[in-house]
C-alpha cells in the first residue's frame, strides 16, 4: 500500500528533491514538520495527477519569487524544476515572467540563485539559440 | 516593424486578454499606465520566446495567488490561461499547487476565483476523469 | 479507528468552526482543497497536542493579520478563537498587539472585523472591567 | 503644553484628516486603537520636523501600494497628500514610480483610488500640460 | 510617576529584552527610532493590562513568521515568549501552528531559528513527553 | 534620437546609480533583465517628468522598506535619494515616516542599511540642527 508519507517521498526522488540537509537538522526539535512536507507539500499536493511536475514547479516558482526571503526553497524549487524536465532557458524566462508582478528587485535576487544553480550544473553560459546577448541593439526591432 | 506596443497587442490578443475596461477607465489620468501594460508586460515580457504562454500564466498565476488582493488581476490571468490553453483541470491543480506556499485563505481565495471563471463558461461541474469527487473516502489508497 | 479527516472534523467542531459555506461552495470544483483543509490544517496541525486551541489561535491570527486580504479566514479564526475560550477583551488585545509588526492599517481592518463578530455575538459594548474608554484623559497615566 | 495628542491632532488638521469615522466606528471596541493613531502615527512620527508634510505622503504612498489590501487607508493618504500641497500630476506620477517594484497589479488598484480621488475634487480630465494622451504615438519620441 | 518610556523599559526588563545592540548601534543616526520601539511597541502596546505577556508574544510570532525577513525579531521574540513562560515544546507547536498560513518556506525557516534559541539555552534535544520522534511510523495512528 | 534605453542610462547616470555589478553578473544568463531595468524602470518610469527625482525616489524607498527583503535595492535606492539631493536628515526622517506601516522591524533593517549608506560617505554623526540626541529627555516635551 502506498501511504502518503511514500508518495511523498517517491515524488521528492523523482524530483531529484531527496531529504534535505535543513529535514535532517531539524529532527532533534521538529521531526513533524520534515515529515509533513513529505506527506503534505509533496505527497498530498505535489503528487496529484492533473498537472506534470515541470508545471507545478512553474507555480511554485513564481509563488516563492513573490514571497521574497525564502532563498534555499526557491533555490532547490529551480533545482527540481530542472530535474522534471524545464530546460535551462525556461527556467530564465519563467523567472523573467515574474517581472510585471513581482517587480525587478525580486526578480534580480530570483536570477542570481538560477546564476548559481545553472553555473554549479556547469550550463553557463546559455546557448544562444534564442539569446539576448548584450551584443543585440536595445529597441532595434522588439522580437527578444 | 513590429514595436512593443504592437507586439504587446498582438500578444493580448492571443490571449484574449482584449484592452480591458480598466485601461479604458484610467484614460483619462494615466493613460500611460495601460500603454505602459501592453508595452512591457506583454510586449517586452509575455511575448518572448523561450517559454509558451500557458506555462508563462502559471508562473504569473502562482505570483498573484502569492500576492494577495489583486482580484481582478488574478481572475483575468485564469481567463488566459485557459484561453493559452490550459485544461480546466490543470488551472485547479494549479491552484492546488499554491497551497504549501501561499497558505490555505490565499488558495481559497483564488479557488473562488477559479470556479467563477468555469463557471461562466459553463465547464462547471468539472469531469471526473480523474476526480477528486467527495464520495472517495479520504485516506482510503492516498492517489488523488 | 480516528483518521486525520475524523480528527479534523473534530477539532473543528470543538472550535465551532463546521464546514464553511466555502468549503461546499467549491465542491464542484477542488472538493480535495475541503479535504485537505480539514485534513491538514485541522487534522494534522491544529489538532496536535502541546499548545491549546485558544492560544493557536493567537498565532493564525497573528499571521492573518498580517497576510492581509483573507478577511474571510480571519473573522472565522476570531469567531474560533472566542469559541475556544479567548474573552472578548483578549481577543481586541491581541489584534493591538500586532500594531507594532503588522501596521496600523492592517490593525485597523482586524479590529473592524472584531468588531463585527463581536456585536453579532451581542457582547457591544465590551465591559469596562479595564475599559479604555474615551473618558481617560491621553497621556494621563500612562496604564492603559 | 503641546502633548502627543494634541501635536497629533493638529497634524491631522493641517493635512486635512480630521477623525475619519473609522476611528469613530471602533469606539465601543478599541477607542485606545484609534487615539494611538492620532498620538503615535501623526504626533510621534508625522508631525517630526526634517521632512514636510507632502514628502511623507510620499512614502507612505510608497509604503501602502506595496503592501496592498488596505484601499481605504490609501485613499485617505492620497487625499492628505494633494492636501499637503502635492499637485495631481505628482499624484499620478507618485504612483506610476511604484512599479517596477509593487508590480502592475498593484499600481492599477492605486491608480483606480486616485482617479476616484481626483474625480472627487473636479479634477479630471487632468491637464494636458505635460500629458500623456493617447494620442501621442507609443515610442515615437520617449518623453513621456 | 510612571511615564510611557519607563513602563516601556520595564515590560522589556520582565521580557529579559534589554536595550539590544541594533538600539544602540543606530543612536548617532535615529536615536528617536529606539526610544519610539521603548515608547510605543512596550510601553502602549506590550505592557498593556488584558492579556498576558506570553500570549502576546504568540501573535507576535504569528506576525513576524509571516511577515518573513526580519530574522533577528523573530528570534528576539522567541527569546522573550520563553521568558515569559512559553515552554519549549510549545515555542515550537506555535511554530507548526502557522503552517497552513505562512507556508512551509517561511516555517522552516523560523524553526532553524528556534533550533538556534533552544540549542544555545541548553535545552536540546526536545524532551519526548509528548515528542515527535522520527521513530513513530508516519501515518500509524493520527494522534500527533 | 534619445531612446528608452539611452534615456534610461542618462537617468541612472543622474542618480549616480551607474551599471550595478549585479548587471554585470547576470550576463552570461539573463542580459535582458537588465537592458529592461535601463528601459523600464528607468528610461519609462523614473525619467518621466512631472515628479523630481529625489521624490520619486521617496516613493521607491516606502515600496522597499515594505517589499523587506530587496537590501541591495534598497540600499542603493538610499544613495541615489542622497545623490538626488536629500539631505541625510530627510533620508533619516523618511524611513522613520514607514513606521505605523511597516513596522517596526522593517524600519530597523531599513536605517541599519542608511547607517551604513551614512557612514561610507563619512556623515555620522548626523548633525544636531535638529538633533534627537539621546540626551533629550523622553517624553518631556513631545517636540521631536
Amino acid at each position: 500500500m502506498t501511504g502518503r508519507y511514500e508518495r511523498g517521498l517517491a515524488r521528492q526522488a523523482e524530483l531529484g528533491a531527496t531529504r534535505t540537509e535543513a529535514y535532517d537538522a531539524l529532527a532533534d526539535i521538529a521531526p513533524d514538520l520534515s515529515r509533513l512536507a513529505v506527506e503534505f507539500a509533496y505527497g498530498d499536493v505535489h503528487a496529484r495527477p492533473g498537472l506534470d511536475a515541470a508545471r507545478r514547479e512553474l507555480v511554485v516558482i513564481g509563488a516563492l519569487i513573490t514571497l521574497g526571503g525564502v532563498e534555499p526553497q526557491l533555490r532547490a524549487h529551480m533545482e527540481t524544476a530542472l530535474n522534471a524536465g524545464l530546460r535551462p532557458r525556461e527556467l530564465v524566462e519563467a523567472i523573467m515572467q515574474a517581472l510585471p508582478y513581482a517587480g525587478f528587485p525580486r526578480v534580480f535576487g530570483a536570477m542570481t540563485l538560477a546564476r548559481q544553480v545553472l553555473d554549479a550544473r556547469g550550463l553557463l553560459p546559455l546557448t544562444t539559440g534564442n539569446c539576448r546577448g548584450r551584443s543585440v541593439t536595445p529597441d532595434a526591432e522588439g522580437l527578444r
